[in-house]
């Protein structure tokens, strides 16, 4: 069985693309990252979820990109502001550089287990304006993965960064989700990280959105509203 | 004044590096990682370090790369093996992605606080074989960075990464140190992480070389031997 890194913060992307890279006979390696987000009730449903899709390994690193801030999901001291699905500006919860982060910490994973996959759940359609979602930047980091890794460089084992919602809408990602029985229940998307979900911030909306397109019932709803 | 992102191990080369970027005039923001490595009494010479230097911030991140190690100086179960100055393999003492996630993190705080420099003191010349310590892959990183941050993409400020020893042996960075100033009883090399240092890994091994090359006397030795 080929080995396969998966980023899961426990939302709802993410979550389905553990479901497809099992459904895809991949033995799953999930990686988690607890970096100092107001919502990381998240990581509760990615423990979830691990257990429902049955991977291999599950792995939460701590990483204290809160040090810094510059976010208003890292930044005590900064409220997340109301979304606008209109705006195309980029949002303040935007963290700088974290998909990078993230990208870099799966393919120290990836090495040390031998696995040559990595699956990450972004989309360059409902990416928020996050530049770090597109597949420009993913490419990138495909490619520099494969040039800073010792599996890749000496032994010709190259990383493959798997994206498969990168031209897909959350509407069509929650199609392919219930065709794969993901339990909306364990996703988390509230960037607040209140009890229930806010409803009014931009994750919330573009959520809510989502599903409606899709004509989906959001089954987290009766636990979390 | 401009501000530098420096990241420091607490090693030779990143103090030297962090002296080098004081004296070219950026005001320093200090990175360190207790990552799990065994050798993380290195981590006390990075606090004295930048204390001597004057840094602006020093911000030492934790990031258990030991979680699935792939290294002999993240895993427990492996001991660090003798050093051999003649070989061309790669060293267990290799840890995965290791400067990849270390520049990643390096952006997300250069963009948090507005920073478009990062210091790195790696070398491809005295670099053990670590693929991670190449100018192509650190071009590549800079490349991937100024793809995925909101600084670069959208308000087109670039991040630079510099490596002042990137074509310079180790000796020649001690002289360089030697002119800065650097006190190397403040700087820890040995992987083992012993009270003091082993003499016989890959890095204590190195590192009497290159002071003996250089006619500079390790004051390190005093104490630390």
């Amino acid at each position: 069985m080929k080995k396969a890194v998966v980023l899961l913060s426990g939302g709802l992307d993410s979550s389905v693309a553990i479901h497809l890279a099992k459904s895809e006979g991949f033995e799953i390696y999930a990686l988690s990252f607890d970096y100092g987000q107001k919502h990381n009730k998240e990581l509760e449903c990615a423990k979830a979820t691990v257990i429902k899709v049955g991977a291999k390994e599950h792995n939460t690193v701590t990483l204290q990109l809160n040090l810094w801030g510059g976010s208003s999901l890292t930044d005590s001291k900064r409220d997340v502001e109301d979304g606008d699905v209109s705006r195309t500006d980029i949002p303040d919860t935007y963290v700088p550089a974290r998909n990078m982060v993230f990208l870099s910490v799966a393919a120290s994973y990836a090495e040390a287990i031998g696995a040559q996959d990595i699956f990450i759940g972004v989309s360059e359609v409902d990416y928020s304006g996050y530049v770090d979602c597109r597949e420009e930047f993913i490419r990138s980091m495909e490619n520099t993965i494969n040039m800073g890794t010792v599996m890749a460089v000496e032994e010709g084992k190259k990383i493959k960064i798997h994206t498969p919602f990168i031209n897909k809408t959350k509407a069509e990602e929650i199609k392919i989700g219930e065709e794969l029985s993901v339990d909306w229940s364990l996703t988390w998307s509230c960037y607040r990280g209140t009890e229930k979900p806010c409803g009014t911030c931009d994750s919330c909306l573009l959520r809510a959105k989502a599903f409606k397109e899709a004509g989906v019932i959001d089954t987290s709803l009766g636990k979390g509203h």
